[in-house]
């Protein structure tokens, strides 16, 4: 496998020439570990035309020799990443006008660019990493697919074990622990496990309610592999499924095949929304689901791009996005079937692969 | 119980009053929960001399009205959260200068005080809030009691399970799994499992590596109760020490225990690292210690106050500090024992029940 780094930072500078910046300073971490392999928690980068500059603190002394090699000019800090940033600056050739994450530096570091770094322009940047980011290639694609390998494999061994009388803290423990024997590096967020009425709570997370016979039992939650993240989510009954709960079931199910077979690379964020949320609306319950389909995946969990009502940019080849219908009723609960797809130059492919049938568990 | 959030108001009425602002824009999440009783992902609060607004989107809309109640005017945005505050503010009463969270607001989100919030003079602000939280009331005291109760409960469902062959990540799952079933809401941190040299890794996660006879093993963790956390860490032998091993454990285990004793209210946070320091310096293990001595513990892992050489505030009374020795070696391992001790009226108190004897475990 080749070192996919030197690409990724030729296109990040054809970026900088484009905005007209001689230089960006990332101190966002996924922008920072996908430029430079880094995957600790405390790191401030600069790229420039012809420099890479790269500043941690003592606790990742051993790590970055590993990770990062002769890619970038490394400091170790002892005390802050922001002065050994000033301690580098004045040394380096040809910088005049900086980039800098305006979404990711908070307002009291982008006081430091205007004292301390006074002696540079600073013009606030957004996306231009992450843009890159958009597109996964191969490698990353597959790293996605185990994360997905993982959170699926986890959540078959999950499914037996499901009963009545458990709470969901429960539930959440059996399936950490058994996304960890599959080999999870860590959670990408913490897992929703959402019963009965909960159900219809879009962001519940694990509660001490008590799992009944006749509950909906809605998972969502992912794996993490190499730093790449799945997001899946399945929704069981426990026990026997009302006519009421397999109807409303069934339309997700249906909505979430017509979106993930045909979500295409081109597509705006809009119409791929659209796929499902036309056929939920059609059959009268449009006003049940009240989230956007889905969202990209890979180092965050949360990423470019948006596929939701409002999302107006394109999906790029290359993406891996999640397809997420739902429908929801205050009080008597919901349901949301969640895959994530790889727009491939060939069409969509699902990389969560696990039963989309009514699975009446316990 | 009598809600703790009007004292808490009145509290921070009068630092904006000493600051001499309006009022102050609530972005961070944690002073957010603090103030209101808030304990979702997406809110921005705006606290002034009469009045409190809280604006948070339409997935919150449910759990708002049982968290917030009357304690605040409540918005519920469907689209930007800064939409609903542009549209609320011109409404309020007396506000011409106001403050923001510093720390808590990126550069993008500031950028829009400058543009839509023009109207309004803008000033930043720092740790407001979080100097409040610093001393916790005894209701807060017993939550994170409770949170260490899970957390070292856990811990011994653990202990008898760990054997060589296990991975890290395969410990890490049983440990999750323990938290979950004593009633952990969520992980305030990824937990570590360091083994064998990872020991030495003050920042390690769980790795794939396999458990052997004559490691160290290292668990550093905690739980969440009602938002509050603790965080606890534990150093194992698997198999039988060796005289090395029982000696650096020894080392620590008596800095722990002279600095969990002796750490009070009024102290610097430098004199309180000085406890442990000193002693491990007159045993000539000081440059095996790389780290500060402990730091603040609440609705976040981290907070206020530092306990470290270069941290000159005193410590506050009713503040919850962790106290976590540590020496070193790399290639080799490294002992670090931890616990949670509130700085009482009458003393330090330990809320980590757990041994801090060698165990050899397996």
């Amino acid at each position: 496998m080749t070192d996919p780094r030197p690409q990724r930072l030729e296109h990040l500078r054809e970026k900088l020439r484009s905005q007209q910046i001689d230089g960006l300073l990332l101190s966002s971490l996924p922008n920072i570990r996908y430029l430079t392999g880094f995957s600790g928690t405390s790191a401030l980068v600069l790229a420039t035309s012809s420099e890479v500059i790269f500043i941690t603190d003592f606790r990742y002394e051993t790590q970055v020799s590993s990770e990062i090699g002769d890619f970038a000019q490394v400091r170790i800090e002892s005390s802050s990443l922001w002065t050994g940033l000033w301690g580098l600056l004045p040394r380096l050739q040809t910088n005049e006008i900086l980039g800098f994450e305006s979404a990711h530096l908070v307002h009291r570091d982008f006081q430091r660019l205007l004292n301390e770094g006074s002696r540079w322009q600073w013009r606030p940047q957004t996306g231009l990493v992450e843009d890159l980011r958009e597109s996964k290639d191969e490698e990353e694609v597959a790293l996605i697919a185990e994360a997905a390998r993982i959170a699926t494999t986890a959540l078959g061994r999950v499914v037996p074990m499901i009963r009545p009388g458990l709470s969901e803290l429960e539930v959440a423990g059996i399936l950490e622990k058994a996304l960890r024997d599959e080999g999870s590096e860590d959670a990408p967020f913490p897992p929703i496990v959402a019963s009965g009425p909960r159900a219809a709570l879009p962001h519940a997370r694990a509660s001490r309610r008590v799992i009944e016979r006749g509950d909906f039992l809605l998972l969502d939650f992912g794996a993490q592999y190499r730093g790449y993240c799945s997001d899946v989510t399945r929704t069981f009954v426990v026990g026997a499924a009302s006519r009421e709960q397999r109807e409303i079931y069934d339309i997700v199910r249906e909505a979430n095949r017509v979106a993930s077979s045909s979500v295409q690379a081109g597509m705006s964020g809009m119409a791929a929304d659209a796929l499902a949320r036309s056929y939920i609306e059609r059959l009268g319950h449009g006003a049940g689901f009240g989230h956007g389909l889905g969202h990209g995946l890979g180092l965050e969990v949360h990423e470019a791009p948006r596929l939701a009502r409002t999302a107006e940019a394109s999906l790029k080849q290359g993406a891996v996005v999640t397809i997420e219908p739902g429908i929801y009723r205050a009080g008597w609960g919901g349901v949301r079937i969640e895959d994530d797809v790889h727009l491939s130059a060939t069409g969509p492919k699902v990389l969560t692969n696990f039963s989309r049938e009514l699975l009446e568990v316990a």
